[in-house]
Parts: C-alpha cells; structure tokens; sequence
C-alpha cells in the first residue's frame, strides 16, 4: 500500500471509531460545541485570517481568477455570518433518535422508528473555506463525522478552521476525529477514499457538474449528488400578467447564478402578445440576453434564435430561453424533456391546471404563483442544508440535518416468537 | 450498437414513458388491476403451470438441485398465495400523493412534501417465478415502472405470467409496458440495463451475495442491496432464561435459512453457567450444531471451536456460533466487529442495558425480548415487501410501498418573490 493510501485509510478508520461515539453523544453535548465554535471564529479571527492571507497570496500568484479569488476570501464579516450560522444549527432540533413512526402489533410488540445518523460523510468542495463550517456543523449535529476535502487553494484557511473545530470538540469531551480535514492535496487521495466503503457511508461532492460525474462513477458508496438546475417558468393563459412579470424577474436576476435560478421561459401562446414584449424590456434594462423559439422573435425582436442546447442550458448568467407553448400539456412535455427535476413554477388562476402542474411536472419542487428562488432550506424553514439533491433517491431538493440521518426500528417484546 | 443493446434500450425507453403515465394514475385504477391480475390467476392457472412445466422439465434435464427445482415450481396452491398477496397491496394505501408534511411559511407560502414514485425500477432475481407478481404488485402499486429480470431456469413461467399482467394492464387502461420482462436470457442485458441510468432510476437484486456485489459494482443508478444477515441474540445477566431459551430456539430454528434467523448468540458470563448447557441440549435436540469460544466449549461438551469466519458467517442453516462475554460493552463491541447490521436481540430485565442496547447498537432493527425472526415487512405492518435492506440510505429493514418511494415539494403562493 502506498503512503498515501495508507493515510487515507488511517482517516476512514478514525471517521469510523469517532462516528460510533457520535452516534450516541447527548444533544446538549453537540450543541455545546456549534456554540463553542461559533465563538472561537470570533476570539481566533486572526489566526484565521492570516491561514487565509497565505492562500490568497498563493491565489494571486497562481493567476485565480477574481471571482475564484473572491470566493476564497475569509473576513470577519464572512466569519460572523458562518459563527451565525452554527448557532441557527444548534437551534434546530436534533434528527438522532427523533421518533418518525410508533405502532404496537397485535401481539404487543412495540415498534418505534427512529433517526439515526448515517455514518461517515467524505464532503468534496471546492474553494469557499466558509462550507468547511457549514458541513462540520451539519454533520456533526446528526450524529456524522466527516472527512474534509476542500480545495487545495483553501488548504491553509482550511486547516486553521479545522484547528479550532477540533479543538472544540475535545473540550466538550466529543471525538476529535468527527471532524477531518484531507492534508494530503494530491487528487489521487479522493479516489482512494471514495474507494473506502467499508469505512464512508457517503460521498457528498459540491462544485461542478464535473467534479460531481467523476465523484459518481468513482465511489463505491452512494453521493448524494446534486446536478445542474435548469428551473422554469411557465405563464400560463389564466396568468396574472403582473404576477408573472415579477415572479420571471425574481427568478430570473435576483441572483443568476445560482441553481434555483430560472433558465427558461415557457408562455402560453394566447398571453404571449400581450405579455412577452413588455416582460422582454424589463428583462432588458436588467441586462438579460433572450433566446427565443420563432413566435418569440416575432414578438421581441431582439431575442436570438434558441438551439436545443438553450433549452436544455443551466446558463447560471444573464440569459434565458423563450418557448411560446400551445397549451399546458406542451409545457409539460417541454419540462419533462429538457428540466433537469429541480425547480419548476406555474403562473395561473386556473386551481386545474396547477393540479395537473403539480402533479405531472416531476422536479425536487414544483411551485406555483411564486418563484423558483425559493426552493431552498432556510426558505422552507428546514435549517442549513449541505446541498439540494436532484437524486430521487433518499434525499430529494434541499438536505438539511434530518436528510443527512437514516433510522432503525427499535421493538420491545414481553417474550414473542415467531409462530 | 448491438442487438441485445439495442433491445434493452428500447425495453428501458418503453419503462421509462411507462412510468410517466404511471406517476399520476388512479389509486383505483392500480387496484383493479391488482384485483384483475389476482383474478387471471385462478383463471388461468393451467396456462400458468403449463409453462410451468417446460421450465421444470427443462430443470430435471439440466440437473438442477431438488431445492432449485421445488423454488422453481409453481401449484395452484402457490398461485393462490400470490393472488392473496396481490389482493392484500390493493388493500394497503397508496404511497403516491401521501403527505409526509405540511406548513405555512412566513411569507404566506404554503408548502407540502408528498410521496412520489422513484421512476423506472430494474429488479433483477433468481428462479422463483411468485417473485414475479409480488414484484409487479408492489411497484405499480407504488407509482413505478418495473423491468424484470428472472433466472433464464424460469423464462416460460415468467413469460406466462408477464403475459397477465400485461393484459390486466391494458384492460384498466394502464400503460402495458409498465410491467416488462427482459426475454433474453444473455446475461450481458443485465450488463447494458445497469448502465442505462438516464431511464433507470433504481436495481434491485435479489438473490446471493455474489449477484448483489456484482450488481452494485455495475449499476451506475442506486441499488437497493440487501446484502448478508448476520443476526445475534444476547442473553444479559438479567435475562429470564426461560424467555431466552424460546427466543434463542425461535431465532435460530423456526426457519433457518432466511436473513433474519439468528447466527450467533452471545451469553453475559455470570448465566453462561445456568443458561448453556440446558439450552444447548434444547437445540442439539433441533439438529443443530454449536461452534463457540472456550468457555463455551467447557459448558458444552461437543460444541466445536468457533473460528473468527464462524463470528462473521451467516450460515443460512442449523449451525450457531456462541461467545461468553464479560459484560454489555463486550457484546456490543463483537457485534459492531461481525455483525452486519440487520436484526439484532437483547434478552433483559435491565432497562438501563435494552437502552444502551437499542442506542448503540447499529442495526436495521434491534429488538429487546423478542425474536430476530420479526423483522419483516408483515410482521411490523408494513405490508409485502421487495427485499430486506442493510443500507442506511434511502431505506433500511424492511422495504415496502413506502420506500419504492421519493418526495416532492409542492409550493403555493400568491406572487412571492424573494428579496
């Protein structure tokens, strides 16, 4: 075995042990240490800070870009935001042993269902050294170690986070190793990891859509993964107009680079006249490029002609494709074949069309007479989330602390066998 | 592309609009055809065994085992039992719609978390072909397209069966390739579906270790596994040892070769005295043999030495393995090391160590006072199930309607916008 397999195996194993002492820690205990931790960001603000000047210096040098470089950059305002952040977790109730389902049997056996956490987590994410606080606290709230791996960019920052993360954990009498970070900045460390079922419940990977790919076709254990979001909105004909136009705006521009964004349009074509050259102007002052099938550039004269690679795009910018539909059933079918299963919202006064909506359009969320924007934990009051899914599979759109947990059926009996 | 890939394809493509139509059918459409289906096996039953016959005939001439051969064969005993089963997923509720949770958030958004189907399911499995109709039931029950991949040794029975199904499908009005049987029996189309994950949203094998690990190793969707049970029952100090007998001989006994049987049993050091011997008798009685540690093996004369492979075996027969520990911690500690986290007991007066057992003992299910032999899908009231999981995510134990399912997020505002 190499050295670095070797320490990557040492790591798995540690998660391992410290997830076993985790999985039973007393809530109070658990929020002892977010609440230490949050103050620690404070009273070592310096420390940190200066772990993070040597990563910028070393980003400056290596030609990142300002947006990468932004990214990367910790302040004592973006430390307070993340202290805030951990004192929000440790106010959400704890999803370890929360009772999901209750029965006695017919022959008096009492079952009850209850949370329990997954195990160990391998996180992999990219420069903003404000996540390696956020996952911490989500994972060690649920009863989760987990492995660290950030990117090498962020690796000082990092470490010095870790530092007192850990440091936290030991004065509250947790396992230390709950919390690791991968020293290591070599790329062949994630695939020995992600190799390591026997220790890592779960891979978590948070970036690009390639970086996500490579974590799914590499890891023997199941990732929780989250793809693209090409989010739309489709104005239906019994739209309110001025609705629809605020609803498209907000989701849109408030901020386009995010994936529950809106990336297409859909209108109904007897409110297209009547709604696609006025929203079009507004879209424009805002700086937004549109892409439009045939009846939309009769409508806007501006808009570009649309590929199918616009209607399936997740632009993250300033951008947004247009498709006149006949009816609902063409904007479903227009989903189903470019969505990507995120975010999709109606505009309508009609109950049933936002039923057959609802139920027919199959997205993490499916929304109506509202904005895309808010498909999102804090906005569907579930706390912090480590990311929203676009798998069906255990965990679907925003994953807070309860879908970082599993649970067990615990059963009392007075003696029962089974006839 | 080949032929066989080009089949599969298309055979993953038809499943896959299939389960579109699927998603939003009528709970009452599904049980007519659950009813229908149960209906046409009485029916035509001599059909049913007429194919029957020629796998059998097929199996008697290719040499395969008696116990191959009785899971092989189909009875209108046996057909009956499965129109039973049939008639009793009808009778359960539909996953599909169910709300899972409600609120009104804030800013007068009202949201619900309802139940939907996962999509397109692959169930892989071995020769029985009543496996065929319970699979079927469940998933279209739930909301799912099913592909079905049997033992090639039981081809002309599930052809006859599928054949049903179908035409139950088409007179309900439901889509015919909702229920689909891969009819080449070349075991590279089980290579092609698992790669097919853009139409696949779940495998589900079902059979041996080696076909689960080899489906897991393929699939690049999520599996459902239901890998090895290794179940334990631990007799504490304070057991009644009288309980603890029955439960230890119902575990191990009742029906040996099934996952939830217990494989090992472990006795707290102050009753090893007491409880051994008599026990020992009771269950060499029953057949079966006792490979166990040295301390075992002075209480009971004829008990074999137990091996670090006896801990961790599931013997699937009447073969125990037993270990005196000193104490709890002891038998947590063995059954974290060899345990594989499916059933595992506690016999116990002692609330304090059902607590400490129930806690920290990471198993799908962990039972006090009762037999490991009821963790099941009827036995917990859950209805038929697919398989046992011994996965943590997405669903652990017993996997019934419920976990052939997701969830969305269905949104209602009135023109929110997010600020």
């Amino acid at each position: 075995m190499s050295e670095l397999a070797a320490y990557c195996e040492d790591l798995a194993r540690r998660a391992r042990a410290a997830a076993r002492t985790l999985a039973t820690a007393a809530e109070t205990q658990k929020n002892q240490w977010l609440e230490k931790t949050a103050a620690a960001l404070d009273s070592h603000a310096d420390e940190i800070l200066r772990a993070n000047e040597r990563d910028l210096a070393a980003a400056w040098s290596s030609g990142l870009s300002s947006a990468q470089i932004d990214r990367l950059q910790l302040s004592t305002d973006r430390l307070q935001t993340a202290a805030t952040g951990l004192r929000e977790i440790a106010a959400l109730p704890d999803p370890v042993g929360r009772v999901l389902d209750s029965s006695v049997r017919p022959n008096g056996l009492r079952l009850r269902k209850v949370g329990v956490p997954l195990g160990v987590i391998f996180f992999i994410y990219e420069s903003r050294p404000n996540v390696t606080l956020d996952a911490a606290g989500l994972c060690v709230k649920s009863g989760n170690a987990i492995i660290l791996r950030g990117g090498s960019e962020a690796l000082q920052s990092n470490r010095a986070l870790v530092g007192i993360i850990q440091r936290g954990l030991g004065e509250v009498g947790l396992p230390t190793d709950a919390v690791q970070l991968v020293a290591d900045s070599d790329r062949a460390a994630v695939g020995h990891l992600l190799r390591m079922n026997q220790w890592i419940d779960l891979a978590i990977p948070r970036g690009g859509e390639d970086l996500i790919r490579r974590v799914a076709e590499e890891a023997r254990m199941p990732v929780l993964k989250h793809y693209k979001g090409n989010c739309h909105v489709y104005v239906d004909q019994s739209a309110d107009l001025k609705m629809a136009e605020r609803i498209v705006i907000n989701a849109k521009c408030q901020r386009p680079g995010v994936c529950n964004a809106a990336e297409s349009l859909l209108v109904h074509q007897t409110v297209a006249d009547s709604f696609l050259p006025a929203l079009a102007e507004a879209l424009r002052q805002r700086g937004v490029e549109l892409r439009g099938c045939e009846q939309t550039r009769r409508l806007v004269s501006d808009a570009k002609p649309a590929t199918d690679e616009d209607y399936a795009a997740e632009y993250l910018d300033l951008i947004m494709s247009v498709r006149v539909v006949a009816d609902l059933d063409e904007a479903i079918d227009h989903i189903a074949r470019y969505g990507s299963q995120h975010s999709d919202a109606i505009v309508t006064n009609d109950q049933a069309a936002a039923r057959r909506f609802t139920a027919e359009v199959d997205s993490s969320a499916v929304l109506v007479n509202t904005s895309t924007r808010f498909n999102d934990g804090y906005e569907f009051g579930l706390g912090a989330e480590i990311g929203i899914s676009t798998d069906k599979f255990h965990a679907r759109g925003p994953c807070g602390l309860q879908e970082l947990t599993s649970y067990k059926y615990i059963v009392y009996g007075n003696g029962q066998v089974r006839e």
